[in-house]
């Protein structure tokens, strides 16, 4: 598996994978009926970088993006998001995707990482961030609507990366 | 002290007292140099609805907005960000905006109101928030750079409305 910057050329392939999660309605918090403008826009252009990982032949297997979680006197945190195609669950690729936006994160000047919403019947995400170190910074009563279970409860999530 | 809809002839009073708290660095994340327009921008057009308190003469005392803090499936929750004019500290004008937002929040549909960013340096804030109703979700560590302290922690606080 390789990491690299995001192209424009790999569109068709982040697309599909990203809207299937979209439209589930179980992890991100945009509408499931979100067009593909719009997902382009938060996940591409609003951000301020975006990664691929990929298998040997080219196949795109995720994306995640980093972005300051706030502006100016919150901007030394950023906030990413990451997405693991349904066909490559299981390989350990958000793992390495979350470790390789740590690194990006400290190279790029910042101090802290947040998640501001993982949902709480996202189990595997949760156990997956805190093995890589973050920490549970408290619990938003039913502060997600879950396609499937409705309102449910969603974690801040936190780690300091530059103390 | 009436608190009423932000009309555009307002925004002559409005900016001096949202200029002076960003200026500040203190409690607020957006960039001290911020411009006029900048401020318009987020304080005004982003969000779902602005109010603004007056005094009987029509001066304005303070100012709030409210908007969804999320997207889609996290929509229900909404943000608010108040401010009060220097001059009219300690009257009640900041306990009055943000019960009057919570009917407001109410009204328009919302289930739960977040703060993302309470500086931990804005003690008065706190004490207000907590009597008001909203529980401390946990402690960002660091996540504000203030002015005058450097980083500080900050509070993600919550409310809700309508369970």
């Amino acid at each position: 598996m390789e990491i690299r910057k995001y192209k424009e050329t790999d569109w068709s392939q982040v697309w599909p994978i990203i809207e299937k999660a979209f439209r589930a309605g179980e992890t991100y918090p945009y509408s499931p009926e979100i067009t593909e403008h719009e997902a382009r826009k938060l996940w591409i252009v609003v951000p301020q970088e975006v990664y691929v990982a990929t298998a040997e032949e080219g196949e795109i297997l995720g994306t995640y993006y980093i972005k300051p979680n706030q502006p100016g006197l919150g901007s030394h945190v950023c906030n990413c998001g990451y997405i693991v195609s349904e066909n490559a669950r299981g390989k350990g690729v958000a793992s390495g995707m979350c470790e390789h936006s740590q690194q990006v994160a400290v190279d790029v000047g910042f101090r802290a990482m947040q998640f501001n919403l993982v949902v709480s019947t996202n189990e595997g995400a949760i156990r997956l961030w805190k093995k890589l170190g973050f920490q549970v910074i408290g619990t938003l009563p039913k502060a997600f609507k879950s396609q499937s279970a409705g309102y449910v409860d969603a974690l801040v999530m936190y780690k300091e990366i530059k103390t």
